[in-house]
């Protein structure tokens, strides 16, 4: 039996048709040629912008791993109930939910602290506390995609559970500014408040009961300023409370002077304001306190949070918002759990880090593009270039070997088209005298009869990309 | 505002309860607590196990890194028609497929190879031929869930699209080769065959109208054995064809004795015979040919594939099955697009290669910990312990905090349980005079009055699971 594809270029239908011959017969398929769209929302990552991706999860990992914390994963999808609790919230109509097989109800992940509850609960033994978490995956929300947000994202949380200790507030604060030293961001402000504070304001205030509408209005100061916000407040919580709100949020002076402003006008909050006292003094340790500013304007919106919260800014580019958010909550999982646990964490989203690195110009140098090609002038040699290709392999290069012998042009375009610095030019003549040659693509110079181990040096020397 | 979680550790119901302040009114919430249960065929993974997955992945990336190839990503989310085609066949049923919120046919990709096909499609103009493409990453299927197989499953796959040349064939098992070298897990043997002679032969027979049932009663040989497989062959071609299929693939002797076998049974598949013979006279120019096994009866059930096909077993370990199967199609993207794409490629099934490692003893040698812990004596040294995790960090050590004042005892006994091999230990005394004793949590044996930077090396001595 034999295929032949049929590619008719001038179709005007995305038609394609297929003659098999079977045996004595021959047989026509015409079948419609599928679009190869993706859902709105959705995307491929091609190679260098996957590369890049890769590299900064690395980072990532190897910065949170250096303060003890370790990976888990779950699984995308999940229980409905157990994602979303018995009743569901607004959340609700962004989740892919459905029907599996089995006619069970499902759904998948929209973020990875609720697996991480659910996490938790069901393997609370098998666990030392306290844990440092990390996780990094997808998750998926149908919300409209906007710029740089996506239906399927990717974060990276990272969490201490299993203790209330301030120590633990403060080392997730510390880790974040590794982090993003180490992505050699520049320097980052974090932004941090209490929402006990808060909570302990809005009680002093009589106004408790809309704590959520509240929460729900400060968090949009940034966005929409201090007077649409007190005059949201005003409707909400009467002139005197906004007041009183709006003096709350907009603090200002150095971190001292808000945290005595926020001790008189707050006065049953004292136990909290000493908690981001005391970070401040450890920070001040491992001179880390100038990053930190206290901002009694974060709140953030979850109800979730009960201790300090934080948002993260660059300083070169704080218009993109906060690049890392969290806080301190008393009990992670507690809808699967009678247990306590406290814990206090953080959230990465990938894709607007990303952009930021690209936007700051810091992103990875180096395209996907291997270090060297080794260009194929005679199929005869294909063992000779594996040869070659081993040694260069084993010197750390990552070698690419062409496959065909195309004209010589054709494979230099191609190793230009990739980003590869280098060719390895080998014919008969090198092949018995066990020598190569290394042009370097951008300048077309060439380096003749090197050994192989002297071509190595030579690729290095000419901007390897780095080794995998 | 203040809330109480009121546990009622004796209750019998799974009930939670809480108790909000709300101003002067006290509210009683009671909920049912959601049992942390996972889908059947899903399943959590635990820091020790992901630290394996990262550490078997990182090996992966790095081997097929060092050939060239790059990675891409793909979103788990498909429209259902891209993924199936039109019609879709027996895989639908395993297929987790509903309609999404705007009420589009969506499913969840099932393996990397349809969405890598349409990928190509898609971006066929943005990429240079021949193009070495890996990815890593989950898919899902709701079949049955058997031992050491998941409805979720994490699939390492990588191909070499654009050519048809027979150096990209020997690449893909020498890549092979070379991961399963990287892995230590002992020498493998890599079953290689030809689709187009099993085709050429059942064509000699006339019996390729039944190629399907065929190829599918032959994949099952190594399962049910030659006598049963002849007795199902001869119900579907006959005595006849069925005497001359099972010569074919029972051919024994070394690869040369087959390869004649071969040419005689198959006078009209020379030519794939003699791609066979190439392909080890290249690999034995790297001393691989011996990796290489010439097995007729490798078919591989897919009428995906036309040119060779593989399948890779462990020497040490042959009965867990083929660690990496694949082979050579004519046209990858022959749904999306009018262009032909012939390629080759393989994929490693990850839950089955971490099965093997585990059971071959070659799995990571450490568990997940951090390779040192400083205790917490008084919490007031927050600050220098945290100096001194600094410290040791920039020395390459993963460096756990503790983050209260536990006593000693229970302390030491979160480093073992965590398999953590060193603590530090830092009281005030030692604060003021700048040093720190570092004690072995096996021995209980310590090294007192050391500088930070004396305690780093003897961390590192006394067996650092390894820095990040």
């Amino acid at each position: 039996m034999e295929r032949f594809n049929w590619e008719c270029k001038s179709s005007p239908l995305p038609l394609r048709a297929q003659v098999w011959i079977v045996g004595n017969r021959l047989e026509l398929f015409m079948s419609q040629i599928i679009e190869p769209r993706v859902l709105k929302g959705f995307r491929d990552i091609l190679p260098d912008q996957q590369h890049e991706r890769q590299r900064v999860v690395r980072i990532l990992e190897g910065t949170v791993e250096s303060y003890g914390f370790v990976s888990i994963d779950t699984p995308i999808l999940e229980y409905a109930d157990v994602l979303l609790g018995k009743g569901g919230g607004e959340t609700d109509k962004q989740v892919y939910r459905f029907a599996d097989q089995g006619g069970r109800d499902v759904a998948m992940r929209f973020d990875l602290t609720v697996p991480f509850a659910r996490f938790m609960a069901a393997h609370r033994h098998e666990i030392a506390l306290p844990f440092r978490r990390y996780h990094v995956g997808k998750a998926f929300r149908g919300e409209n995609p906007q710029r740089g947000r996506y239906r399927e994202f990717m974060q990276c949380d990272f969490d201490i559970v299993g203790t209330d200790a301030v120590a633990a507030d403060l080392e997730i604060v510390l880790l974040i500014n590794s982090v993003f030293e180490a992505m050699g961001v520049g320097k980052v402000t974090i932004h941090v408040s209490h929402r006990g504070l808060f909570n302990a304001l809005l009680s002093m205030l009589s106004v408790e009961d809309r704590i959520v509408d509240v929460l729900r209005t400060v968090d949009k100061l940034r966005k929409i300023g201090k007077e649409k916000v007190r005059s949201i407040l005003t409707d909400l919580i009467g002139t005197e409370a906004t007041d009183a709100v709006v003096r709350f949020i907009t603090s200002t002076g150095d971190n001292a002077t808000i945290l005595s402003s926020l001790r008189s006008l707050v006065p049953a909050g004292t136990e909290h304001v000493d908690r981001l006292q005391r970070i401040l003094e450890i920070a001040e340790a491992v001179d880390a306190s100038e990053r930190i500013r206290i901002d009694p304007a974060i709140t953030r919106g979850l109800d979730y949070y009960t201790g300090i919260v934080f948002e993260t800014f660059l300083d070169d580019l704080p218009e993109i918002g906060s690049v890392c958010s969290g806080g301190r909550y008393d009990n992670l999982a507690s809808l699967y759990s009678k247990e306590r646990m406290p814990g206090v964490g953080a959230s990465v989203g990938m894709d607007r880090l990303m952009a930021a690195l690209e936007e700051l110009g810091v992103a990875g140098d180096h395209g996907s593009g291997a270090d060297t090609l080794i260009v194929c002038l005679d199929e005869e040699l294909a063992g000779t270039y594996q040869r070659i290709a081993k040694e260069l392999r084993a010197c750390g290069l990552r070698t690419e070997v062409y496959p065909e012998a195309r004209k010589l042009a054709q494979q230099f375009a191609f190793a230009e088209r990739r980003g590869i610095p280098t060719a390895v030019i080998c014919g008969a003549d090198e092949a018995s005298a066990g020598k190569v040659n290394v042009r370097e693509i951008a300048t077309r110079e060439s380096r003749d009869g090197l050994t192989v181990s002297e071509s190595a040096r030579v690729i290095s020397e000419l901007g390897g990309n780095g080794s995998a």
